[in-house]
C-alpha cells in the first residue's frame, strides 16, 4: 500500500494497515469490541503485543473458572476467550498479535496513527482496551539464565508437564493454583517460599496440603544447574543457610507482577491513578482516542471484566460516531440481525 | 416482623422486608445485580412489577436469538434469562414479582423504604433497573372487551397457539416475527396492518410472505365477535370501507409500546431526556439509591444489554461501599471462588 508523503508514518514501516477501529488489546474487552465495531459494519484491526488472544486470561488463568461473567454461572477461561474470538469472527477483525503500540501520531486529517515494530495502523478511531498494561513478571534472579530452558513465568498448559519434576516459586494464588493443577499431572510438584506466610487464599493452601504437595518454607532458590535446560535446583534456607538439591525440569516462577503502562507513558493521555482518564463516552484526552477496560479509571471504577465489556461497547459506538457524525449512536437490536 | 414506630411504613403495610439491596426490575441487568450483590455477601431482593422474571426479554422476545451479550456468539432470550436466574441463586436473592415499587421514603437512619402494594423494603441501598420504565402495549380500540379472552399483546410461548386461527395486528418486527413463528404451528396465520407501509426489516417481510402468510394491507380490525372468548374478527379497509369476517381464536395487538418512568417519575429523581441521571458511580441523585441498564442516562449512553450488565456491577459495588463506608470497591476475583 502505498504511503502518502503528508503522512506521519516513518520511512521504515513498510506496511501501513487502514481500518476504521483500531483496538489495543486482545483481552477480553478488546475481542469484545471487536464484535462491536464489526456489528456495525465498521472495519476494525486488534493489536497486541502478547502471541495469543485473550489477555491475562489466557496467559494467567485459562483453565480456570470465571464465575463473574454475565449469563454464564461458570465459564473457563480458556472458553470466553475462545467464544469471544468466535463472536467476532464473522466480521473478519485482522489480528495483530505479537505487535507492542509504540507511539502514536495524528494523520493530517486527524486519524490517529499508531506504530508498532515496522508497521503503522492509521485508524478513524483508536480504542485502548490494554487492561493492566505492560504486564512484567517479577524475576527469579537465580532463574535469568534458565529463562525458556525450563524457568518460566506461567502455566497456559498443564500437559506440556506431564511425568516432569516441577518446582513452583511463590505464595499467593498462582503459585498454589498451579501447584494443585499439576499436582496429578507431574512426577513430583514442590513449592517454594520465602516466608512462611502465604498471601494464597487458605482454602487454596489448604487444598495444596491436603495433595500431600512439599512445601519448602523460609527459603529461596538459590542456583539453577543443568546442561541445555534446567535439571535441578538448589534451594537454600533463609535463617540456616542450609541448601537442599532438588530434581527440577520446570521452574514456575510466580512472584507476581509489575503492571505499567509502558509506551502508552509517553502518549499524552491523562492519566488518573496510573490509569487512564476517561469520560462517560470513555474517550480520552485525545482526539478519537478511546480507552476501555482495566486500563481505564473514573470515580467509582469497578475492575470487573464485566464492567470492561459495557465500557467498550460504549467506546465502540462512540467512535463510531466520532468517525462519521451521522452515525447513531445506537448500533440496533443483534436480535434482528438476520440470520 | 415488628415495624418501628419511627420508621416510615404505613400501617397497613404488613410486611417489612430488610435487604441490604433491593434492585428495582427483574429484567437482565437487575438479574446480574442480585448475583454481583450476593457475591460480595450481600442479601438481595429483586423487585418487578411483572410476575416473571426476565424483563422484556421474557416478555417480548423470549425465543429470539440474541447476538451481543458479550462471550456468547448467540443466545435464545429464554437462555439467558434462566442463566442469569442460575447465577445468582446460590445467594437466594429474595424475589418479589408482581409488585410494582410505588414510592420511596427514607428511614430515619437515611436507609431507603420502597413501598410496593402492602409491602415495604427497608434496604441499605436501591438500585433501579427498570428497564424503559412501565411498559404499557399500545391498544387495540376493538379488542378491549376481549383482553384475556383471545386478544394478547405478546406471545411468550407459541405453542399455546397450536391449531389455532391467529390473526397478528401491526407492521413491526414484532408482528412479523409472530407471524413467522406461529405459521408452522397454528392452523392459520394472517397479518392485518393499517397501511402498505412496515417498519419491520425488509428481510423480516420477505419471510414472512416467502411463508404464505396472507398480509391484509390498509385495514383495520374494526370489531371483535366471539361469546366467551373472541371466535372471528372483522377487517375493514381503510378507503374502501369493505368489510371481511376472519376466523381467530387469538388476535395479537403488535401495535408497539408506550414507555414510561410511572411512579418513578415521582420520586424526586433528577433526569436527563426522560431517564434517570446517574453520575459514573451509577448513583442517582437521591441519597442510597442508584441505577442500571436501559433506564438511566449520561453523555455517550448505549443502551445495550452487555452495557447494563457493566452499570449494575458498577452500582452494586458502588452502593456496597455506602452501605458500609469500610468495604472495598473492588469484590473480588470470582477465580479465587471455592468449588
Amino acid at each position: 500500500m502505498s504511503v502518502p508523503t503528508d503522512e506521519p508514518v516513518a520511512p521504515d514501516e513498510s506496511s501501513v494497515i487502514e481500518t476504521d477501529i483500531l483496538i489495543i488489546g486482545a483481552g477480553p474487552s478488546g475481542l469484545y469490541g471487536a464484535y462491536c465495531a464489526g456489528f456495525r459494519g465498521l472495519s476494525v484491526a486488534v493489536m497486541d503485543v502478547l502471541p495469543q488472544r485473550g489477555g491475562q486470561i489466557s496467559a494467567m488463568y485459562p483453565e480456570k473458572p470465571i464465575f463473574d461473567i454475565a449469563g454464564f454461572p461458570a465459564v473457563r477461561g480458556r472458553d470466553l476467550v475462545d467464544n469471544l474470538v468466535a463472536q467476532a469472527e464473522p466480521y473478519g477483525p485482522r489480528y495483530l498479535l505479537g505487535h507492542r503500540a509504540l507511539h502514536i501520531t495524528h494523520a493530517t486529517d486527524g486519524r490517529p496513527v499508531v506504530h508498532s515494530e515496522g508497521t503503522a495502523v492509521r485508524a478513524g478511531a483508536v480504542v485502548i482496551t490494554g487492561g493492566v498494561g505492560t504486564f512484567t513478571p517479577r524475576q527469579l534472579p537465580a532463574g535469568e539464565g534458565y529463562l525458556g530452558r525450563g524457568q518460566v513465568y506461567f502455566v497456559p498448559d498443564p500437559v506440556e508437564h506431564t511425568d516432569q519434576d516441577v518446582v513452583v516459586v511463590g505464595g499467593g494464588d498462582s503459585a498454589f493454583d498451579w501447584a494443585a493443577t499439576l499436582a496429578p499431572i507431574a512426577r513430583s510438584v514442590r513449592l517454594v517460599h520465602r516466608t512462611e506466610r502465604f498471601r494464597a487464599h487458605r482454602a487454596t493452601v489448604d487444598k495444596v496440603r491436603a495433595l500431600g504437595i512439599e512445601i519448602i518454607t523460609d527459603s529461596e532458590v538459590s542456583a539453577l544447574h543443568g546442561a541445555s535446560r534446567v535439571e535441578r535446583i538448589e534451594v537454600r534456607h533463609r535463617t540456616t543457610k542450609a541448601t537442599r538439591l532438588l530434581p527440577a525440569h520446570t521452574v514456575v516462577a510466580a512472584l507476581g507482577f509489575i503492571a505499567d503502562l509502558g509506551p502508552l507513558k509517553d502518549w499524552g493521555l491523562e492519566l488518573r491513578a496510573r490509569r487512564i482518564a476517561v469520560d462517560t463516552r470513555m474517550a480520552t484526552n485525545l482526539p478519537r482516542v478511546f480507552a476501555a477496560g482495566d486500563i481505564t479509571d473514573y470515580p467509582g471504577k469497578v475492575r470487573l471484566i464485566a464492567v470492561g465489556f459495557g465500557e467498550v461497547a460504549t467506546a465502540v459506538n462512540n467512535a463510531a460516531t466520532v468517525i462519521d457524525p451521522e452515525a447513531a449512536l445506537f448500533p440496533g437490536h443483534s436480535t434482528d440481525k438476520e440470520n
